[in-house]
């Protein structure tokens, strides 16, 4: 019932053209090793009305899931997904899935079960001396990793972010377009920064903190707290 | 009367420093194309006074028009352009006119003459796959285009700009130094951008819109409408 | 007494590891030049109790000077340490010392020497044609020099920065990350632009002018006054 182990398969935790999709057109080329299915952590299918996502859109160049199969791949819908990988020879994962909690349970589960993550770092970022990246991460084309910074499992960089020297991201932080951060910054695990945030040399952001787009944050963020604006300033709590 | 057709000739449609100026000191290398000509459009050569502009500025270096000619090579002065260009055998145009609305015009003219339309796309951009890029456009250095980015003619990307994911941008915007754009935004024909706006996901510029410097743009935009400020508000209507 | 001349040897002015530090990784590749030393201009060694700096830091990476030696090699703590240089056979200074006023001054001791200037500039800078760079920059990683800009000596210019053309930085400026300039902007002597900060086109940063992070400078700022908001106010004068 069990196929042969292929050394190169990679499963793709997620199924969005925007991060998913992009990373499938460049990261054989760039990893040597091949994306052979997508997964969704559900026991059925999604269900994606096309017509109805295309009238959302602009661009008509966004690919969905259907029948099945996500960019000519199959797309594997199964909570116990980890099971189906293992049987399909596949021992290699890279968690894209954007819910941050959901991800680092996601990469629990492939620890517990052997599984190697696996990197999609674009070729076009800029990794300074001494910077240590941890498996199973994404960083986007045009992003910069300081000296000596230090990115976890499960971090996703999207596009042109700066990560300056002596910063620590902790596991499954989410950083999101041309965010800058000076020197000794710090993310907790499971925080969000959204896009062109500023953060100041030493500040921490705290666990599961979200920083709003565009905001600039001078002090130290509270775990579990939404901060925005120029100053950032906490505007709720979660929990 | 008429020359022999070059067809690695090339007329650029304006004759500024910052734009025309510095894309003439690459542009040969990078397309294989060379510059035969600038154009003005007016019946009569810009007065430039030299040393007054050199007053308003610190730096020395800029340089000008002069005695019909920019950067060594003819400034063409004339309302009827297209044709002396086609008396000159020049059958390409890069079209770097800075006011938006002229462009389009001037791109219109060139597809009814039968001039093909050239592109001025700096080597250090990072263009990812399946980006869709028209000719006509200027994209300067450090610039990145997104996974299934589309560029219509006539767009004018200054230095450094992030343009992300499944955005469009339709002709003769003008997106200036350093904007971010997240993924799916749209840019309707001959919005302007300024420097260091920041546009998050799924925002549509309306047509002929104007962005401040600094914005943060987080809803739609009406079209002939100038926003500014973070968050960007509208704060006037132009017709 | 006096070694003979390394004509190779550099001397930098600076041991933070976020600057003097992470240029030491790259520094020798980059220029063919080697570093031999660090200088402190002390009678005295540093007093770091490297216990106490680690508490405050997250990261645990930072190296700092220990029993007169910095990332293993000497650290010079001298008052006189041009004569110290001199001695050793050394004729090549960096000048990376974070005060910008300290930096003016020890660049003119170095002159009154007969010390030569280095500079260093990550290879992924991009300096784009007809910019002006004098020796004794520090550039890094990520950042873009404009069409004709003018780099005076001294100018520090950290990770991700866009000076535009036709820019003008007098001595010893410091542009910190992410930093973005339009065209035609001025910076006079030590000006200090903090992170992130956006300085629209034709604007004139007086000399010792501060702009906090994050700030959009749409206006000339006079000398010694320190400016911070989007768009940027004075908020106070200094002397």
């Amino acid at each position: 019932m069990s196929n042969s182990i292929d050394e190169r398969a990679v499963a793709v935790l997620d199924y969005h053209d925007g991060s998913a999709g992009q990373v499938e057109t460049w990261f054989q080329e760039v990893t040597g090793d091949h994306i052979a299915c997508f997964v969704h952590e559900s026991p059925t299918q999604p269900t994606v009305n096309v017509e109805a996502e295309h009238r959302k859109r602009v661009s008509k160049l966004t690919e969905f899931p259907q029948n099945g199969e996500f960019k000519g791949r199959p797309l594997i819908a199964a909570t116990n997904w980890v099971e189906e990988l293992l049987r399909r020879g596949i021992r290699k994962v890279l968690p894209l899935t954007p819910d941050n909690q959901t991800r680092l349970r996601q990469i629990a589960i492939c620890r517990a079960h052997g599984i190697q993550l696996v990197s999609a770092i674009h070729p076009s970022v800029v990794v300074l001396p001494k910077a240590i990246i941890q498996p199973g991460v994404w960083i986007n084309a045009g992003s910069i990793i300081g000296y000596k910074a230090e990115i976890a499992s499960g971090v996703l960089i999207n596009t042109g972010v700066q990560i300056d020297h002596h910063n620590v991201l902790e596991e499954c932080c989410q950083i999101d377009p041309a965010v800058v951060t000076a020197g000794n910054a710090t993310f907790r695990r499971c925080s969000h920064i959204h896009t062109g945030a500023i953060v100041v040399n030493r500040v921490e952001i705290g666990e599961d903190a979200v920083v709003g787009a565009g905001s600039l944050v001078l002090n130290d963020l509270p775990a579990r707290t939404v901060a925005w604006g120029v100053p950032a300033r906490v505007v709720r709590t979660t929990n």
